[in-house]
């Protein structure tokens, strides 16, 4: 989907990152659903959850087409996600445990895609730390604008924090000679757990309040 | 304006762009007058109302310079809008009921030039949708937004759907055979109407509230 | 920063607006306190107010990469501008009356190096204006609607009227003959003392309320 080379295997990243899409989808699907929006909003609040991140990195990189202008599966894969989300949660209760750990996964999967894209582009450390963490944390942004809050990424929990650790280790184990599917593991693991462990404890970021 | 050969021929089409454009700088300057904002947030409303959608999407698809930026017309056909609104409604009623009509008119023309825009540049059928829906629906987004209301568009109202079934048949007759001036004239004619019946009779999308 | 040549001297012209950038990451850190963000929320949101401008000025204008991509040196700023910040309010109550007239500053070397930019571009008046205005208010915008509020901008205050009026003044000046470092200074001087009135004076553009 992004038309770079990768260590997991071109194919094998593409489902993962279908797979990404499909859980972004799901999470902005029940927040729409929490807003009480009408099918068309709830598709809208999806997508923008499912592809902002990844649109706004694109954006600011220059990269035209948008990822999913060229290759619209993404767009598919949140319809169907949305529509399935609604039936679902029409018989059983929302998963939100599950979600949770999906979620989790999501952000790790599209933080290092992201790192990776801004990487090859040959940015500086830093900016590829921006890039990589506004593919995965930027979609939720934009959900929460749209639905009128103070953006949930910016008033505590760790969850971009996890998605610049796990970069930063990417970055930094390839700089002592790590390989670079290596260094990607780990910092796919990192950016999980680290997520993982502030959904089981109540993890926070010291708050800033004047 | 958009640089595109078009099916009315390109000056009438520019003119009727122009009028979409003032219709959606009173929707605007409207908005802002509801929302008690001063002279400068007027003009700023007022144009993302009536440019937000069609500069996203010339975001999105990497168009440089922006369309308003080559041609600055738009830009005047606001401020004078913007200005001559704020006169009216001195002396008279805010004309609702005609504004409502003309904002359908408005989002016809935005979606189905958008759509258009997005066809040329041979982006796929589900894409083009999604082009022409934003150039004619972002900008009421980004006014509710810039306003701190949840999006009128995401709540309830049959607006971007009638963008959505206009683009969808406007390609489809294409696919079918249908010369593109037809299509284009069957399009434009079933997002005006399909908006007209959700402006006589209260038709709502299903809301999914959980 | 922006890759043009500069009548202050490219260098001064650097430093100052680093400068800019210091300034409005303060406001920045302290709008985040006020909304009782977390730590990664304080520098999101001294980032946005600080670059937030010239980077939707870079995309509307299809600068790519976006001025802080080639040189990361702005967002180094941003960290430790806000880290300074958030360990002086700790001691000393916030420099309120100061950060104003700082941001005077910074508002005015935003306006006029933006317009500059758009100048360089041959793009016409109005939209160098336009692109000036937003290089210098747009992120206080970006920083109002990720904390949920009716942007500051848009409610009253003269602050991009001070932009606007600036700008005008540095074209006009120009237009009549003007040698291009003097039309700087003096646009540069107009906005600084317009914005500074409206501090020490309660100056307001009239308020549009229906």
């Amino acid at each position: 989907m992004h038309g770079v080379s990768h260590p997991l295997g071109r194919k094998v990243f593409y489902w993962l990152d279908l797979l990404g899409v499909a859980v972004f989808a799901v999470s902005g699907t029940l927040a729409a659903g929490y807003a009480g929006l009408d099918l068309l909003g709830v598709v809208v609040i999806a997508a923008l959850t499912a592809i902002g991140g990844g649109t706004l990195r694109d954006l600011l990189m220059g990269r035209h087409p948008v990822f999913w202008m060229r290759d619209p599966n993404p767009l598919y894969v949140i319809l169907l996600t949305a529509l399935l989300t609604m039936l679902y949660v029409r018989v059983y209760p929302p998963p939100m445990g599950t979600l949770l750990w999906a979620d989790a996964l999501g952000l790790a999967l599209f933080a290092l895609s992201g790192a990776q894209i801004a990487e090859a582009a040959r940015l500086p450390a830093l900016v590829v730390v921006l890039m990589g963490t506004m593919s995965g944390a930027a979609g939720g942004v934009l959900r929460d604008v749209l639905t009128a809050k103070v953006p949930l990424l910016l008033r505590g929990d760790i969850y971009a924090t996890a998605a610049i650790a796990g970069i930063a280790l990417y970055l930094l184990l390839q700089a002592v000679g790590v390989r670079r599917p290596w260094a990607f593991g780990f910092g796919l693991a990192t950016v999980a757990a680290m997520r993982g462990c502030a959904i089981v404890w109540p993890l926070h970021l010291p708050v800033f309040r004047l």
